[in-house]
């Protein structure tokens, strides 16, 4: 079967080096089908990265290869993550790029990768290319994971704040933006479920209706809406709540009942 | 055979939401090969994305499946359009993203995409994946047409503005510019094949010679040309003519006749 | 053999150019692979698609087709370069663009395309689609480069500045930066490699460590590096050298020996 990987990374493509992971992808597994998940994750974003794979790859077919590089730490003692779930491989610097992906999609096994490999060898500036390319290729040439890395117990993982109940409300705070300036919060669907009354969304003093979609939003200066992520989401109907509402990330964002 | 699709969307690549409308779309039909044709169309830029659509829909293979989502009434009661050119399937939101395209490759079959079948339900905030991917991969499985969407006789458009004759000049304007800051106008080859004279072309009070491609125009402060969308475009040499000629959107452009 | 074709420019996708181009290739090749390199090269920068190029063609399988388009001189009558490595195929411009390339995988076969040829012709705004597109999808059917252009003994190329040694230390500079700020200059570890005593960098008054990876930089105000193309780089720890250490292109770079 043609192997499926895909790639995430802060790299951009102008330099070029996106180019080289996908040409010795391509040379190493002649005919793998190469997806570009993002290559602007803005840099050293681990955060936003692990937003764009636990949204992007719980999508894709059993046996897809999720490679991402999103790296700080490149050649220092930070360890290189393999990870199993029940229908994906990941494989990546373990640094939190994949916890809120395998949140989601628990891990069946856990590995580091070797070191040292007769397919390459880390502690270099550009580990994409020289240690997590030929790693994916041997993965999808069959080769077992505990031929690549040794099994681990645990992964590197950035968990949001949790959302708190004082005085009758509940306090969340705004996560990250995506393009379009709509805001992620912490606070979920099933905690609005579990409300005694209508939930009412206050950001700073402004009340904002809690609709179903974007357009049920025209002419209002704001609104809320669970999205697709299962998230409480801030919006302005063809705007950017960001700008017109004035949020940042970790700006307060609160839940009474009527 | 081989299904080919292709995705136009506003939805940056950061955010993950095009990597997840990719994976779900491999994951219904192995193997599609799929084609990224934008997702940097401005947030919201319906006339920028019909351009686009315009440019390089045309040129795909028989059969090719465009698939495009940039969809300010996502969630709203605007239809789902699905379209069939001579050579082309073309799926996304009612609201004139398909206007210019279908002017060159007209329709021989217009259907608006139930809102409920068993493969999806409209009324969310992702349309994208959650009801043109699923109809998109129908389509490449071959459900005929009318299993997905009821027949319509009509499709949205946002035409241009028409250049006026007045006075013995032709009145144009500039419709939009591309990254190059290249300003392409309202006026077509056919315009000025048809004059009396020699046509002489006026931004404001300056005159542009009109070349045949940009290097002719090295050393000139700017310059016009057809073209090759046939239209009268105005560019400067290695520069921006948006930022050098100073225009805008709806900036008038002329053509008296010598 | 499916052909393996990857495209570079500087069109951005957003006005559909690059859609068009490869919605033509897949017309004339069907199921041919695509793969973009880069269509971010910032406009008319052949130095930079220059880098990208030589950094990400030479890891492509053995037959790929590399394409390429930054073409400040489009419709003039500068050439159009077909270029035949020990690996690959080559096609764009003769203005440079694979010139660093060609330093690293020097040609077996040069041709200057035909300006006329029954699959094109020359003199046009979009040489990108009009001509170097069909070339490529000839190349790709098999036809012999000699039925595509005539043979030539020479490419373009903008080599670098050569760094020089004055009173005992060696004169180099910034020649670009990547996406994060990190600055690349003309000197390669064999300068380095051939001093008499340890190097000693220094750019402006500020002396910067000499590490081997990124991490070991962290809490310095700059380092230096051998980076993975072999040349001296200035990075700042999770930040931008460009910004933090105030370079530019040319600005000077030393070494001395301790």
């Amino acid at each position: 079967m043609t192997p499926l990987i895909t790639l995430t990374t802060d790299f951009g493509s102008q330099d070029g080096y996106v180019g080289a992971m996908k040409g010795r992808l391509l040379s190493l597994c002649p005919g793998a089908q190469l997806v570009d998940l993002s290559h602007d994750i803005p840099a050293q974003a681990i955060r936003q990265a692990a937003w764009c794979l636990a949204r992007a790859a719980p999508e894709f077919p059993q046996g897809t290869i999720h490679l991402a590089v999103v790296d700080p730490g490149v050649g220092s003692m930070r360890s290189a993550l393999l990870a199993r779930t029940a229908r994906h491989w990941l494989l990546g610097p373990d640094n939190g790029l994949f916890g809120r992906l395998l949140e989601q999609e628990p891990p069946v096994g856990l590995w580091h990768l070797h070191r040292e490999h007769p397919h390459w060898q880390a502690h270099q500036s550009f580990d994409g290319l020289h240690v997590f390319v030929p790693a994916a290729a041997r993965l999808a040439l069959g080769d077992a994971p505990d031929t690549l890395g040794k099994p681990v117990k645990a992964f590197h993982h950035l968990p949001d704040p949790t959302p708190a109940w004082t005085e009758g409300r509940l306090n969340g705070e705004v996560l990250t933006f995506d393009r379009f300036g709509n805001a992620l919060t912490n606070i979920r669907a099933r905690h609005l479920e579990g409300l005694a009354g209508k939930p009412l969304i206050y950001v700073g003093e402004a009340w904002l209706p809690l609709v179903r979609h974007y357009a049920e939003g025209e002419g209002q200066p704001g609104m809320a809406l669970i999205n697709s992520d299962g998230l409480l989401e801030l919006a302005v109907y063809c705007g950017s709540a960001q700008a017109a509402l004035g949020l940042g990330e970790g700006s307060p964002v609160y839940v009474a009942t009527a």
